[in-house]
């Protein structure tokens, strides 16, 4: 996953693209860059690490001009790490060019062979490289020809944000997989993937960009062009976005994150009641759920896990002895509250039961007598190609357990898992998304070699 | 306020120490430091910044021994930051003291005065400092009476831990007024401010420390002693440790204070109640009051604000631009939530005000209709000489302004706190507390030129 | 400038290059880089700053694999430092080609043209770039070919070393500009542009690769072929290598660097002998020509100005004001030697005159009473194509200034430059150098709009 | 070893502090600080590390004030390193006194046991702390004679600068062992050891402050006062300081270093001198003695061993593999010098002799034929009390092993040492020195178990 941010014509486009980025940290924590452009000059500045941690006031003051493009990154692996950064830039005919991506290609194999027999070289195993390569190759009509020529050529997962000049391009696969969305600041045009972006920077949500539609921004106006024949294209968003990844106070697929998660918590209070003591969560993953949960059930809520706030999302360890006490240094269970108590703990997904493992044991060394577990979708069984960093078939634990399996490996006293229709059926757009994780039934063919993409992905 | 440790006979004695501040870090961010004793020599490591930005795995490596005394720091003001990091370490006659205090002492002067008439040095404005001094001008016979002896001669609020080669010794004023507990694991005994810090290091609680007392800690066993008269101790322990400063997940003053919290929200409920939509709190100081008003009043919760998880407890800026982002950059509301809703906002204190005014103001613009303030303790208007840095009288908007008029400056539609009656009512030891931040009522006399301690304190 | 290293077959290939790389540290302090390859995957670490600062244990240790090639860059200016950072690296049809390149490229810009027309794109503006994408573009027969038609398309001045999965590449250009040297150590080869790399390395020096010659390494043998008609070439290696720029240590161009510094301070003492009470230098630039000319001309040497060993060559002013004290701060005159002394200061070179002239004002300072300045080439009148970073014209103070009006500017009381006869007659191959800096008398045709290729060259 | 440096009366005073530490750098590069005061405030910024590392613009900034005291100080052991950071700074009765210290306290131990008997804390092992308490257990009188009172316990070497609120003091012991100097800047005093720091500073040398003599300046005055009987004083300067620890440019002890070593190499040179082809140094230790001993031998000198620039006086390994490296990392010998030649290397010590060794090692292997080792001093063979860090006497090789045995240990072909009386003779002041390293007649009686204050005293 990633997150990206697309900036037109404001005076401070690199503070606020900065700012856009910051929003979407939980995109991607691995690596995080701007680039900006002034009318003549472009300026780069990427890095790996957090948004905070690398943009200082100097990196900023080095990021001239009223436009930018900025991407955050999820983690990829190991030594290509550093050249991985994106946006991706480069300059053709002297016209630079700069993308973004998030997403992940299913033909990026077919593309480089393509691409190299035709003399192309490639720095990095990024997709949005591949992008820039073909728009390179293509005999440019007018930009958006130009662009949709290009475009037409990709299979799989892609919202793209693209700075060529004074020109800022936002472009959505024809399956809508993941988000982006349009938002305006002033005379400012923003562009970003969750609207938890336009709040920080203070802009207004517009609309989100259509599944098969480029948007081409210059001069304060908006064109908008459909690269795919319209009607043709079906919608497959990313139910994983609502469920776990995207941030609660985003708007993204025509709802509110927070308001999905309390809806899903709901129905699995209908689906699977539990006679206990209270409803918690373990934060801040099932807050939400949880809270639905417990609405819907009439049982008390209680904040019976405390998070440490002097840690982010993921622990950073400067000391490795810490790794033994890393469950604990995160959460503390509160001995006072869980003594003795039935509790039903709700969770957003397992992936792979380890974590969930830790939990329900902190929880019985703190006291619980018994420890219902639920959670918010269904078991996730299958991998992902366009973007979710899920880990191989075999490590998901509901690919290779059964329901009762799971329940011991965790070692909760009952597991119940929200169907696939009473999923969708809180969904407000039940029938367009993409739930082949749960399922297998992906909205396109997938290549036979697809695994390979599954690392180095732009996603 | 300062968070203190303490540990006695474990081979890991600095990492454990290191995770007893990692637990206390909420009670001091400016400073931390650990001292460690092998048998025969000692050793310091000590810095201005988080625990765990400090203390990396080099630094620790570095403090050997059984024995460890540590120190994390709340705010002191400019230049005296660096040197007046504790804990307070000096060798008298070969043998090195090593002192952590958490409180306030309020005849600092008197004891400057006499220490220096007879030739001592000062290198802080640490109380730490002059205690140590105070033992050095004892004619000291054992161990214990020379310690009493000392401390008999201190006013004001002070919870100890000092370690006398591998002797570790605690000690907590007559009131009692900050926390100090008593923990083990194992083998080793552990001493610190709240047992979170237990939690985190995996020892078990034993008792907290008395008002009046000194335990020593030696080859395994504990002594304990009482340098006031028993009878003549007079229990004050600070209630804004469990209103607001203490973890909720700490057990301190015989209590939980997550179930406190809880109790005091309960009972603002029974005491303002308010037709309403929804009860929230401002992420993550008024949860706890926030559920349990919830709770007692039958109005659903709702998590209206979301807190940025790439933000500590203070939000450390890397860019000085950020500073107008900075209300947004920590907390975004729900604009899907909040549209149109009357809700109720519980906090648990209300300092200055200006940060209840910018929340407020936050919560309207995102759509909220009516916004009833409540408040889970009474208007603070009285400085506190015992550790707690509140802001002088001038800046405290209780002291200068009727309810009326704070209700105006934060912009609520209502404003209502809970009465010092109700709040003493939930506790489990109601007429033990220090409440004069509320009602001015001091439990022993104040100097006259009492403020001039009141920034530079060893709080 | 720049200085760069290639290592073949050995086990600890990264590390050898990390030597040379520091060997030749003068050649370029401001970007370094290397990439390494373990006959399946390439690694690359790459940063601005000096060598020893961005290379620690944990850098090297990611550059796996016993095939390495380095580089280490001289100032190119200002946004573009971070990604012109060299060896370029890049991967094409799956084979990854690093190159790193000294020199300057006379037809960059018809390059680029003819690439962008055909697809290419372009990342950085660094002549390394051109010379992979003209390798993509090539059908390849073998390498060596592949590479010969490659390196045919270039023009001006370059040193490559180039790495092809396990076959090490160095070609020079058919003038030999600028210096490249072949070594061994044990079992493996080693390229470095001086042979001071091979010294701290402990490689033995074979010879230099030859003007148009290109020499393959591969499974521990030596290919060598030409890529223009041999006897075609007009050797013109870089005479200011010899006065300036290379190592004193360094045998290159067929001689030993210092021992031709030392000629050149003694033909200068016989072209312009002076009355004086002792010869110096300035530290450290003119001390070996100073030796020759204490030496000719019977006069004696003294250390009459100390250099400041905190210090590098190039001073890093952490703090502002120091630029005030900045002469000062890195040399020391010594009063008691200089006090009422006449001088001759033998100096290697003038380009702005800026800092003779601080100097001598600070010999007058510390009491010297009659200064003359000795300098050991002729005064350098012209820019240089081919990779030595001269200001402009208009700065190049000989290019403006009469003989006479220099000395008055640098305020020295006499002021005599080597002539241009006598400084070729002391080199071992007097009529293979080029000295268009001195006479402007360019070994090829110079393109007319040469001069925007000055500042951003890949040298 | 220690740099000390004192300003009265600038309004920058840190800034020419800093400058003046940043010229006494040689004398100690393990830690350094600098304290100010304002007229109301003291400031302190302290760190251990080399000064140009540790003082920025922010650090300085934070240092107001028109008064400093300033210290670099030697390496000393292990974990007492950041706590013994200088100056000392203490508090007494309201009145701050920051002391620098440069020399070795012989009766610390006596001290000790007589401050800490009346009450005194200790918190440092640091000589300049026992100074302060002496301070502060004094009747103070007026600040001279309180001053006197306070020196006058002390025994062995101290050159001290001490700063009580805006009185500057300079004192040097009556033996006079280490150098301290008076120097003036427009209305601003300077005190700086060596007189090389009033270079970079620009200030005007005055005179070295006497043998047993106080100086108080306060207000723009300069008083003078003897705190021993005037004539009971024994100048004992160290010898050492002109051999081989000041800088070349400084003068102390009445004459200038680099003459005094050039002397030196002229004596050895009549004492010792040899048939060969060339004199060289081992940069930079030998450089000026060797030059006095080409000069008087009739000999060319060469400078057949280059310096790497890139590296300070000592060698910070980044890297660790780069040990082995080491020697050749910081010189290269050249070969086309060296081969086949008789050289004379002149070098300004023996201590250990491994250098030596090595350096020997490395010449032979660059193909010198013959190596005839010329040492400007008398063999070294016996410890020093009074601040020299020289190993233990088992270390030092002239004290386990005769002329010969060390000859054959650095594997040279010759090996002589200049005489005592003929180092004597150079000397401008001979009968005025402590040469007790060289043949064990200390000028005061070194109490027996003086041993354990070689490592941690203030030098």
């Amino acid at each position: 996953m990633c997150g990206i941010v697309g900036i037109s014509n404001h005076p401070e486009a690199a503070k606020l693209a900065f700012l856009g980025l910051y929003a979407l940290q939980h995109r991607g924590e691995e690596a995080c860059g701007i680039v900006s452009y002034d009318g003549k000059k472009i300026y780069a500045e990427k890095s790996t690490g957090l948004v905070a941690d690398f943009f200082d006031e100097k990196a900023l003051a080095q990021l001239h001009g009223s436009f930018a493009v900025a991407h955050t990154r999820y983690s990829t692996t190991g030594s290509s790490s550093a050249k991985n950064t994106q946006p991706f830039l480069a300059t053709h005919k002297g016209r630079p060019i700069a993308i973004a991506h998030n997403g992940n290609l299913t033909n990026t194999e077919e593309l480089h062979k393509e691409l190299e027999d035709a003399g192309s070289i490639f720095q990095t195993s990024m997709d949005s490289e591949a992008i820039v390569h073909l728009l390179a190759k293509t005999k440019n009509g007018d930009l958006k020809n130009w662009m949709a020529h290009a475009l037409k050529q990709l299979r799989g997962a892609f919202s793209i944000i693209c700075l060529v000049e004074d020109v800022l391009i936002a472009a959505r696969d024809s399956y809508g997989f993941r988000p982006l969305c349009l938002g305006k600041k002033d005379t400012a045009y923003v562009l970003a993937s969750e609207t938890c972006a336009f709040d920080l920077i203070g802009a207004e949500f517009i609309r989100e960009i259509e599944p098969g539609e480029i948007v081409l921004i210059k001069d304060g106006k908006v064109e908008s062009l459909f690269f795919v024949e319209q009607g043709k294209e079906k919608k497959s968003q990313c139910i994983f976005e609502n469920i776990y990844f995207a941030r609660p106070d985003s708007h993204i697929f025509n709802d509110n994150v927070y308001l999905v998660r309390k809806r899903l918590g709901a129905q699995l209070a209908k689906e699977h009641p539990v006679k206990a003591d209270f409803v918690m969560s373990i934060p801040d993953s099932g807050n939400y759920a949880a809270l639905g949960y417990a609405q819907a059930s009439g049982l008390p809520l209680e904040i019976a896990m405390i998070r440490n706030h002097y840690i982010g999302r993921t622990f950073i360890q400067p000391v490795q002895f810490l790794r033994e006490f890393r469950v604990r240094v995160k959460l503390n269970p509160i001995r006072d509250v869980l003594k003795g108590k039935k509790v039903v703990v709700v969770e957003d997904s397992i992936v792979r039961g380890t974590t969930s493992r830790s939990r329900v044991e902190e929880l019985r060394k703190a006291g619980a007598k018994e420890i219902h577990f639920r959670v918010s979708c269904p078991p996730i069984r299958h991998p992902c190609f366009y973007g979710i960093d899920f880990p191989s078939k075999a490590e998901l634990i509901a690919s290779t357990k059964s329901l009762k399996e799971v329940a011991e490996f965790i070692r909760a006293d009952s597991l119940e898992y929200l169907s696939l229709n009473g999923m969708l059926s809180v969904m407000r757009d039940g029938g367009q998304f993409c739930h082949a994780c749960f399922d297998g039934t992906y909205p396109e063919m997938i290549p036979q070699n697809a695994n390979k993409y599954l690392l180095e992905g732009g996603a």
